[in-house]
Parts: C-alpha cells; structure tokens; sequence
C-alpha cells in the first residue's frame, strides 16, 4: 500500500519532470538531487526520496544522468503507456472491435469509445461504455491515452482525427479510407479492409489464369 | 437480347469445356470445331455458332488453341468470378464487413452472409442476407463465388474453413486468429487484427524511446 508521503511524492513528480526538461533542452545531461531541490525550493533529501520512487540512476559524485531520469519518470508516470486506446465512432465496425477478443493475446486494449450519436451514449459494447466526443479531450489527456482508433464515416474522418491529435493521440489506426492529414510527430496506420480485399481477389485471378496456362489443376 | 438460339448455345458451353479440358490432359494443344463435333456427335456449323459466343481465337487452318479455347470459356462461364465473395459469421465483425461502403471503390463484394445463428436468418445488412450456413454449397457452386470471409468464432474456424473448401471456395479471408489447415491450391489471406494493433503500439513506444534519447521532441 502507498502511505500518504509516498501519495505527495506523487503528486510532486510531474513538476520535476517539467522542470527537468527545461534543463533538459538547456543542454544539461546529468544532473544531481542538490541542484534540483535548490532550483525547485525543496529539501534535497525530499527530492531524493521522492525521485527514488521512480529512478534507481542517481549516483552518489555525478547525480541522474537527464536522459534516464526523464525516461524514467515518463515510464513511472504512464506517460509511456502504448497498450490502450481510444475508438472513434460505434458503428458496426466499432462495435466490432469493441468486441474483438484477441486484442487482448497482445496486451492491447481499447478502454472505451465515443461517438457524437447521442442514442449510443451510456451504453456498453463488451463492458467498454460509448461516450460523448465531447468528452474525449479530457479523458485522452487524464488517461495518457495516446493510441486512437478512427471508424467513423468518410466524412468526419479529418476533423475527428484534428480532434485526436489536438488531445494528446499520437497513434492513429484508421480504418477509413480517408487520407488524413496529420501534424508532424504522429504516426497513423491505414487499415484499407478493401484493399485486402482487393489484394486477395488478385491473388486468386493471377492464381487461375496460371492454372489455366498449365492446364488445369488437376495432375 | 440473347434469343432462344444463344440461350441454348450457352447451356452447352459447359459440356464443351469439360470435353476440351479432358483432351488437354492428354496433351492437345490445339484443336479444330470439326474434331469437337465429330467426337461430341454434334454439328460443325453448332459448334463454331456456340464456341464464337465466348471465343474469337478459332484459325481457319489451325482451329483453336487449347489454352485459350479454354481460357475464354471459363471467363465467359463466369468461373473467373474473383470479385465476389460470401461472408460466414455475421456477428459484430461480419455486420461490419457487410455494410463496409469501401469495397466497392475496389470492384470486390460480398454477395450474403451465413450463419449458423438461427435468429440471424431471413434477416439483412446494407441489403444482403443473412442466410443458414446449410444454404453455403449450393450457392457458392451455382453463383461460382470462390472467395469466402471468415469471421466466425474462433472455435468455429476450422470447421467452417472445410466447409468452404468443400464447396469450391479457393481463397478465404481470415479474421480469426486461428491458424487455418487448407487443401493445396486454397489461398489464404490473414488479417489478424490484433496483431495489426500490436504494430502500432510498438511504432508508438519505439518513437516514445527515441525522443526521449534525443531530448524531447520540441525544437
């Protein structure tokens, strides 16, 4: 169980991680707890304590090394966390990867959906609930949710993946069709299902007319 | 209009290409109207009016090129039906699939869905029916469908895939992420879906690691 202290310890984490990327881009690789408490106005054994909850890569002459100890922290933070995602849109498609059970073989996982339908709201796919987009900003950033799902329509696919990314979603898998344009930084993953699609009805007719060239595929 | 004449020409083509596909396992490879005639009983003049339905590469000389003869038969025949499809397990994923407005930019579709669910039958997606798996030989043989889309059950994967196969059914997609055991000469595509996801997370923790080594992703 975490005690009180360790809980303020907590809370305090992010405000070192800001300040230490600021040092960070200043151009300061390692730095040591004394440093940190002085810029800060905190105690050094404090800052000790609190860092030890997160870093194990402080050492006695050189302090952290920056790079480790920012990792570090963003790992202990969730800041890292590349497992869940969001859905856009609980249409069919939605739905049905609400309801996809193998995600889960692969430590993936999506923890709820939203769709601007208000006749969907409140209701569950899998236990996953269906929520307002409107609520998506808020609870991309509180969850560090940085993976979104696109099934929506052709027609709202930009302007919900803009909102996406204006939320903190690095990761887009779409399952439109729709090119999206994106700000430099995220990554999207077309899932193009008719190209599948395609790419298999080709593979049979290449398939046949070679067979056909052969003589048939009977020996 | 096709006239009563064509109609029957066109329900005598089979007969031709079974014939001609029987001398090319004995090595023909070319073939005149008078040899098929002579050996089928029929009329020279019937034949070269039934065979110019679907062929124009008969050589007065020559005759015709077995490979092509028989190339141009199926084509006509249909038996290069590789755009259509029929869907098995018309749950969340197979709904999806059946109303996934893509497929046609592609020239691909899926023609009705089966499922052993019998409150599903008679019932329809985006205008196709959901039909009982029990109707699947029938209409893949007389509809010439020879692509099949797996969406059912993992437990039910395998026995379906059979079924497939059985009816004629040379290329499947597969959405579960069961491994498929398939006769030689069936094609399969998987589209594992978790996997896929899987990938994203990984691009996205990866891309994570690298900022973070580079000190942040900011300028």
């Amino acid at each position: 169980m975490m005690g009180m202290e360790a809980s303020a310890s907590l809370l305090r984490l992010p405000k070192y991680l800001a300040y230490l990327k600021i040092r960070q881009r200043q151009g300061v690789t390692s730095i040591s707890s004394t440093k940190i408490a002085e810029d800060l106005r905190q105690s050094p054994v404090q800052v000790r304590k609190d860092l030890a909850l997160a870093s194990s890569a402080g050492r006695p002459k050189t302090g952290y090394p920056m790079d480790t100890l920012i990792a570090d922290l963003e790992r202990f933070l969730g800041y890292h966390n590349t497992n869940d995602a969001f859905l856009i849109g609980a249409g069919h498609l939605g739905r049905a990867l609400l309801s996809y059970q193998a995600f889960g073989e692969y430590g993936v996982s999506i923890l709820a959906a939203f769709d601007t339908d208000k006749s969907l709201h409140g209701t569950e796919v899998d236990g996953k609930p269906v929520l307002p987009v409107t609520k998506l900003p808020d609870l991309a950033r509180r969850m560090r949710v940085q993976i979104g799902i696109l099934a929506v329509p052709e027609t709202e696919a930009q302007s919900m993946c803009d909102l996406m990314t204006s939320c903190g979603i690095r990761a887009i898998w779409n399952f439109t069709v729709q090119h999206l344009e994106i700000p430099e930084g995220v990554i999207v993953r077309d899932e193009n299902l008719a190209a599948s699609f395609a790419i298999l009805s080709k593979q049979l007719s290449v398939t046949i007319e070679n067979e056909t060239l052969k003589g048939g595929r009977e020996s």
